[in-house]
């Protein structure tokens, strides 16, 4: 242990690139900065415009000695906690608008994109992060340690210490760094617990300290809570007696916490409980918590998220749920949909409920944990899926029905617009596990800002805060130019072009879900045990037979097509118009088809699972030539997770295109590199730890 | 369990290349052939001569009905068993020479190879096989199953069955048929109790059978056995009672095995005893033996694999060992003599001992199993490097002084000559393991018998015997030509292709023993726990440093060079003469050193590892592009075993750059691709199994 240990430290200091900074990437996209004297002017005193005053010490790179000036007063050009921006100070309504516009400021000074006088409005008044946080401190779909909220039994559960309070106090700070308001801060399976005294006790505690920062608290909630806790007999949401214990707990609730956001409810989901349980539909569930909450302002996110398992097609039932729903909603009731009509894919089209919803709130909810985007140790920045999906025309209200300004106000007359992420962080050092993680997190918080805004930009942002020419190795020769073209230009690309290269080594032309289900990490589309529903088995989704491949959605199939908006529904419905990222999502298709490149549908998925093995490839390379650029933990830390996926995309490739050519019965084109794994090998063993399933 | 065995069975029978034939390999380059009638002419009776007949029956694809004449008769243009050959008749001056000639009949038939009259004769009298089989059934560095002779202490130990006689006669058949003549059928480790009564009288049981196709059998023994089964007080070879036990035993022997060809014997080696034991020399040793074995017409097989731990340089010291010896050993003693100087390396520099006995009898001593060559799961063809070890020039007596020609008796006057190889067989059904590794056994056979024959000829004659254009799928549209340009030619170039790869990605430039000692199979180039000897650690053999790589044997270090004959001294002692595929054996070179590519010797170094992958690859590609022409089990066997191969080659390139980058602090050029394994992940991981060391 001690010579494997010595070796890598020796590796690090001696080797030809030599690092001396250490930097666990603890500081996020917030690094310190040798700040120049500023003179913040401010008339109001505030804890939160101190906060904005510190900051702007901490880190100010404008003119030494310049004054800088916050000023708070409503402006018809500032909407919400917008702000006006140039370089001598900032206006805003609002104290969280002044604090938002500093950043910006600080930002645009360290990025150098400060020419011109900003209006800055947020596209979403609530931008949240789901945290998928287990009341013993787990986290479902979680990859960087621990909760940051909830410990295990053995630690002393409900202690609140100041170490605890610090962690909180620098993740309020790197949310608000982005804009992000609101904070669910336990998992959508929720333990009812959570609503207990108890517990609320220390859900004020945390209110308490992520309100310094302008986010407000949300929780989830166990729809069968009254029964479980209120020991009532059950949670009938039209029951007098259901209906008052919610009464009575939600007062509770905002007696502790005054600014509490309100609820997130998963229901008849995936076994949760939920008003269908009693009769009672989405809506009679949503409405009598909407109802309640209502006097103080707090608000429903309801999930979407339903399927059940006879369904023909998990793809339709959400849209088919909800859309006969549409308009019995309240107005403080958002229905919470994720970006595709399944499961965070790699690639999905978006679901068919956006715009669909015409008389109901809806709330985009993004995942920015990589649960089927290899996890922690993937190179995967979302930013780009994410602008995908907000850019998307759902043609609702014809050419120009964003996703985007179908949720965001544009469209809808909502009385509240929002947008939910869930969150990749835990008490890793790093936060994300993965350093480039981070920028998910930063991506996810740019964009609830500005739906607008470019992948493009945002790496580029996140980029230049989380390095700089003064890490390198040298810094005497190495000027900014030098840097922009040695480090900041392929580093972007291998962002850019990171998610692409996750659905070619995963499941390109749209195939879906054919993970093994145990950790949605590594590829089983083989598996199918009799005794597991058919919609948690792969094959239900890739349909592969010697026929061909994909899941029939046409008319002739699920007709799921159909629930698109023309002319969405006639461009899916033939393979000819499909786009080809959505080929076999929307159709099964013969082996031979030939697709646009000219290609069987064979040979195309044998050379896309080819070319993203050889993108990983690339990011190795990438990242070896930008050594001389990074201190030396984050570089080795990365280097070593790209090896990684490196191995995991050829696992990948192998375990696809072996299983799906015993059904093809063609073969794998002989300029593409042979598989180097067995299927029977692959099919044994858990190929992404090595060990037997 | 089932849908996996289910799923390879589907592929077999359905995918693309649909192969009818089952064939697991077992026999061997002797597959059925659908014979024409032949009339056979042959004035003696003997069992060996009927055996001679039957294979003609058998076997003959010459004209129906033809008459082919066997003559026992001396001519002066045979020499030993040798033969003389056409279309109509051989004539032999012994019944294996006439069994060897008509081998040679139905192969050239097979082979289309039968243009003109041959005479063959054997470069070398005896050409043997050693087995490392234990008593106890396990072999060492035996992989291809256990042993054929011997049987643990859980079954009937020294029973003899139906089944044993059958298999050693298959086994005696196929040895016949590449002209090998001799088997050692225990481990040169050997166990005293192979001379017990009870053992011997297996032995005699497996002489019987051998003998019917012309092999004799020999034993390895133990120095010690006078006194481990005699109860002498010591095994001292000039006490006379310790020569009166070995003339006992001697006697006992060829009272059953009146044949019996002799002893090998291990001494003073690795822990074995020795005549060095009790003071006296090897010469002693073996002389002792020798005169006790004369009079039955046996040899002693004296092995001068020598080295102890406290040798600058344990390349150096069988030479120094034994020519001091030279002239003092009888002339029934032949001193067995491996290779290279080291120990069956992936490329050494041939022994320096070669053509420097001038006075005493010297045995090559190859190694058919692939200890260091990646056991029976690389495909390496070890003809080629064979060939260049038998026509390396020693210039001990002048220009042409090759190897072969050392030890055949073209130089030297040796009363016998021997040919050695350690056997690949064991009990698996394909008896070596990996299908290529039968080549192997082949290639041994045919070298021994003509020591001047080309490995692509050898090469090319396996595959015919082993393949042939009726395997393929669709035979009707499949003719010869077809067959050889598709099948024979790319299948031929990947074998004489493959030991060079496997120098490549293994230890390329000379670099030798880098191997993870407990398996000699896997890389561990930093293995050097501190109680372990330092000549049993790779860095004793790689010596890499911040100042280079490679081990030091000129005039300024061990001067092992001092010990090869003018003009090669002067050729290796200079870096910039001696040849690049020994470099590093030879010399300690700057990681900046200039080689001939103009490369430095850390790039040249990361170039090669590089190639030898993607010839790894090539293979794989090669194979895969030939699977109409192979039937389904040996096609996906030899398959997966590349793929395992492909694998295991990037675990060398990733081991080996990443830990001699730690020295060389020089980056892997960027125009090669990155490791995918982590150096600490290899240090703890036992890579090649994904076991703990």
């Amino acid at each position: 242990m001690w010579l494997i240990k010595g070796c890598i430290i020796f590796f690090a200091l001696h080797a030809f690139a030599i690092s001396v900074k250490a930097e666990n990437g603890h500081d996020l996209w917030l690094r310190k900065q040798t700040a120049h004297m500023v003179n913040v002017v401010c008339k109001k005193q505030s804890p939160m415009l101190n906060i904005a005053r510190q900051e702007l010490r901490r880190g100010w790179l404008g003119r030494a000695g310049a004054s800088f000036t916050l000023t708070i007063k409503p402006d018809k050009s500032i909407k919400g906690d917008g702000y006006k921006l140039d370089s001598s100070g900032v206006q805003a309504g609002t104290e969280a608008g002044i604090l938002y516009g500093v950043y910006d400021l600080l930002r645009r000074q360290q990025t150098g994109d400060l020419t011109q006088p900003v209006i800055s409005n947020p596209s979403y008044e609530r931008r949240i992060l789901n945290h998928w946080d287990n009341l013993n401190g787990t986290i479902e779909r979680g990859y960087a340690g621990r909760s940051i909220f909830w410990r295990n039994e053995n630690d002393s559960l409900l202690t609140v210490t100041e170490n605890d309070k610090d962690l909180w106090l620098e993740y309020a700070r790197a949310n608000a760094s982005v804009g992000i308001n609101g904070s669910v801060i336990n998992n959508v399976n929720a333990s009812a617990k959570i609503l207990t005294a108890e517990y609320l006790k220390k859900v004020k505690a945390i209110a308490n300290v992520l309100r310094q920062y302008g986010i407000k608290t949300y929780l989830s909630v166990n729809f069968s809570s009254p029964a479980l806790l209120g020991k009532l007999k059950n949670s009938d949401p039209l029951a007098p007696e259901v209906i008052q214990w919610w009464k009575d707990k939600v007062k509770e609730v905002y007696q502790l916490i005054p600014d509490f956001g309100g609820f997130l409810v998963k229901a008849n989901s995936e076994g949760q409980p939920g008003p269908q349980d009693f009769g009672r539909t989405h809506a009679d569930g949503a409405n009598m918590m909407a109802d309640i909450l209502k006097p103080y302002g707090g608000i429903v996110m309801w999930r979407a998220f339903v399927y059940s398992s006879n369904d023909k097609d998990r793809a339709k039932q959400a849209y088919t749920e909800f859309t006969t729903l549409d308009g019995q909603f309240r107005d403080n009731v958002i229905i919470q949909v994720k970006n595709g009509p399944i499961d965070f894919q790699p690639r999905e089209p978006f679901s068919p409920l956006f715009g669909a919803m015409k008389k109901t709130s809806v709330m985009p909810e993004f995942q920015i944990t990589q649960e089927y985007l290899g996890e922690s140790i993937h190179l995967v920045f979302l930013s780009t899926m994410w602008e995908e999906c907000l850019k998307s025309d759902t043609y609702q209200q014809g050419a120009g029905s964003t996703i985007g300004r179908c949720t965001d106000g544009s469209i809808y007359p909502q009385k509240y617009t929002a947008i939910a992420g869930v969150a990749n962080i835990g008490l890793d050092s790093n936060w994300c596990g993965h350093l480039f993680a981070q920028a998910n997190w930063y991506a996810f918080g740019r964009l609830a800002w500005n739906n607008q805004l470019s992948s493009e930009a945002i790496a580029e942002e996140w980029i230049k805060l989380s390095f700089s020419a003064g890490d390198a190795v040298q810094p005497t020769t190495i000027d900014n130019n030098d840097w922009q073209d040695r480090f900041l230009v392929p580093v972007k690309q291998m962002m850019l072009q990171s998610r692409e290269a996750a659905v070619r080594y995963m499941m390109p032309l749209g195939l879906h879900h054919i993970f093994y289900p145990n950790h949605h990490y590594g590829p089983a589309p083989w598996w199918a045990p009799k005794d597991v529903r058919a919609d948690w088995t792969p094959p239900y989704y890739h349909q592969a037979d010697t026929n061909g491949i994909g899941f029939d959605r046409t008319a002739t199939g699920s007709n799921a097509i159909a629930q698109y908006h023309e002319p969405l529904a006639s461009q899916f419905e033939k393979p000819s118009t499909c786009p080809e990222i959505y080929l076999l999502w929307f159709h099964h298709l013969p082996w031979t088809y030939n697709v646009k490149s000219g290609r069987t549908l064979w040979d195309e998925l044998c050379y896309d699972y080819e070319k993203g093995v050889d993108e990983v490839r690339g990011f190795q390379k990438t990242w070896d030539m930008v050594q001389p650029y990074v201190d030396a933990q984050r570089f080795s830390e990365v280097q070593s997770k790209l090896r990684r996926q490196c191995r995991d995309a050829q696992i990948w490739k192998d375990a696809c295109l072996l299983y799906f050519q015993q059904f093809s019965q063609m073969p794998i084109p002989f300029d593409i590199e042979r598989p180097v794994n067995d299927l029977d090998y692959l099919m044994k063993m858990n190929p992404l730890t090595y060990k037997a399933l």
